[in-house]
């Protein structure tokens, strides 16, 4: 993390980094898998009239061109001007979500519904230069999509997954901020507040401009009065562990049909969290994910200690994620954002890899022309999986010591000849300098030294 | 494979497709791992600049451009002309090679020599859309490079790796064909050819146009006598198992100093696989792989019954992978294209997933309320390894065992209230019907149902 991106937004990792990437998108893919999501890749490029489908983001769009189409056209030139917001032109996906919901439009016929699905992939924003953000960036998602309904047994199960998830990563503590929008927006009607959009996005500023301002704008955006700015101010203000968020409600003393659901699923969700995965949940009544197309249940997560990194898991419930004719999609789903993780996880020297390559044993080599017996052990060894690298030249054992040393090998391999003629092989441990006598067909490292472990600092 | 692609080139799998791609996936890396390469991703995008360096392919790049960019610049105007070939401008890059120099090239402090790495990743290729080639695919490439001085020894090493990594996979048999340019550029010399790539490029039409077109070409474009044709083609004629092609070329009385060069290290890579990977390699002195930077061991790899499809792994040495000042960075390494090879075995039908989700058990709802309960079992299963669901509501048992059926999930778990008031768990297995009451914090199912099981047909 030392290392500057050589192209602003787009990082690369070395070899020890990705060592640790790599135990993170396993960690994540074995937890998704153990709860029966199937993995997907979509294609990178979607059409541009498929990626504004949803309006908001097209300012961060990648857009993609044969290079040859446009030299094509004449010596030079690129495409015709009114082509740049052609709905059928190419552009780089900037999420998994839109991608998927075209996904099981197109294959609804071959898919089993609901439909559990991991999805772990790049994705691309176009964002300007200047302003430092990553351009590229792998997320890891899972969505439940059904087929015209959905239960709301899966907003608890995602969560709870996800929980487990991040759990298992060397991330330290997080906490997942859960919210309802019927929850919200039922309040909201039932204080007389109808622009409940409106609401929704001047709560979202709470946290940015404070109670103060948010009240007025309230007041003088919406037209509120000042009582009920303060009703809506008290409900965004409670947060709990459990479900008691939902006695703090009703001392609120605002009904309303929707909210009633919304409490209803919101300490469904919560209740199951807390009983499951204490503390590692909240129900907080300020969560607004901005203007998304959810419908339902909200989730955020944040780094305890690092809430200013912003959310690192998100995600919520859409009542049509997609739809075919008069079919719809409802489904729920969360986003994690695995290279902003990665990027904490190194700045802050959360965890490192035991070493830099899979080798477990460097096979040193005592004569040149020993290679190909020397493979023959090394073979041995991968058979009992055991990563095993044999040395090239017969240079000074303090060179080929060093050679494993420089990489983190734990154990370094030589072969003699006995007095008696019979070959001898001795594994040495570069870290304790011990040596000793072994069988090659039999030896076993142990079993923390086999692959390159990911330590927590 | 029966679907089409909703954009032409690009390939989208369903989830049971993607399990056996994951699974060919997972290998490899294993393999990879195993005699120690180091995972490495680089980004997506290269600059015109640096795609351009090897000159080739230009015509099949995508460019990429913020989409935000190109409106700034007025009402839906692009790009100005000028900036089609722009060096700066960005593209995708369109294999895994050319991003792994700029990579070694940029953080060659931070690496050390020599780098045995691997890389999985897509690449895409803007081919002209009636080709109906691929446009976007996936290749896991191996290379071993060097800080100045590369062994051949790694000639031999990468090309054992990739046996063994093919031989892992439901493919079938193959056919590693090597070559060595040195033996082939030395032959020439020695026979007097001076313009040694003009005579690789005629032989590599071999195949296409036959010998006799071949040896006319030869003759008119080259100068060459019919005498030094007949060589040219006795040359590209031997093809061997083992080392036996040395007596065949030495019969051919052609003497050059680089031509020995050549025959010894294809003797050593080609005894070495002979003796280690018996049927799998044939030095066959007909690959010229095409006009590429190679300039000693290159190789192609053929799907036995399939050859007409091309080949499915390819590479090759390359004295100068990249430089950095008067620093030179050698390498070999070979490229295996796994979209090629993921239709193939689709489209022949060569293996297939044992179902289409990970979900090993799925847990039945006998009441509605019963659902906490059912996940402290899944739980329970999950953290011995078994991949399981738990049903949304208590649906009819045959409704809920259709579920599993139709996803191909071989158990399904029943919880029932005995007699005595204690709780029951069975466990059916829907393949043969057999029910059984077992344990919940002990069952395991037998070790071949835990994951999706990758079948050969």
């Amino acid at each position: 993390m030392s290392r500057k991106a050589s192209l602003s937004g787009f990082h690369e990792w070395l070899p020890a980094e990705r060592i640790v990437e790599q135990h993170v998108l396993d960690t994540l893919r074995n937890t998704f898998e153990l709860h029966g999501f199937s993995s997907i890749e979509t294609r990178a490029v979607e059409t541009l009239g498929q990626l504004l489908r949803k309006g908001e983001i097209d300012k961060e769009v990648y857009a993609v061109s044969r290079l040859q189409a446009d030299t094509e056209q004449g010596a030079g030139k690129t495409q015709q001007p009114q082509d740049a917001q052609d709905p059928n032109r190419l552009a780089l996906h900037f999420d998994l979500t839109v991608p998927f919901a075209r996904y099981v439009v197109e294959n609804a016929g071959h898919l089993s519904f609901p439909f559990r699905r991991y999805q772990i992939q790049k994705v691309w924003r176009g964002e300007r230069p200047q302003e430092g953000r990553a351009r590229e960036f792998t997320q890891a998602d899972i969505d439940v999509v059904g087929d015209g309904t959905l239960s709301f047994r899966s907003d608890v199960d995602v969560a709870l997954v996800m929980a487990e998830a991040l759990g298992a990563l060397p991330i330290g503590g997080f906490t997942i901020r859960i919210n309802n929008r019927k929850l919200a927006e039922g309040f909201y009607r039932g204080l007389g507040l109808e622009d409940t959009a409106g609401v929704l996005r001047n709560i979202d500023k709470l946290e940015k401009i404070g109670a103060d301002e948010v009240s007025r704008l309230l007041q003088s955006e919406l037209g509120a009065t000042q009582d009920q700015a303060a009703q809506a101010l008290a409900l965004a203000a409670i947060r709990t562990e459990d479900t008691s968020f939902v006695e703090q409600v009703r001392a609120l003393g605002v009904t309303h049909e929707l909210l009633e659901e919304g409490l209803e699923e919101l300490a469904g969700v919560v209740g199951e969290l807390h009983r499951r995965a204490p503390g590692r949940a909240v129900a907080d009544l300020s969560i607004a994910r901005g203007l998304d197309y959810y419908t339902g249940t909200v989730y955020e997560t944040v780094l305890v200690g690092h809430e200013q990194l912003g959310s690192i898991c998100s995600g919520g419930r859409y009542d049509a994620l997609a739809s075919k004719g008069n079919r719809t999609f409802p489904g729920v789903g969360l986003s994690i954002g695995v290279t902003r993780l990665m990027m904490r996880i190194f700045s802050q020297e959360m965890a490192r890899a035991s070493r830099s390559v899979p080798t477990a044993v460097y096979i040193a080599l005592t004569h040149d022309d020993d290679w190909s017996a020397a493979q023959d052990t090394a073979q041995s060894l991968r058979g009992r999986g055991i990563p095993a690298e044999v040395a090239v030249s017969a240079e000074k054992f303090g060179k080929q010591i060093k050679y494993a040393d420089k990489r983190g090998i734990p154990f370094v391999w030589f072969t003699q000849t006995g007095d008696d003629g019979a070959t001898v092989h001795e594994v040495k441990d570069i870290r304790s300098g011990e040596q000793v006598q072994v069988d090659p067909a039999t030896w076993m490292p142990p079993e923390s030294d086999l692959r390159p472990q990911v330590l927590p600092n």
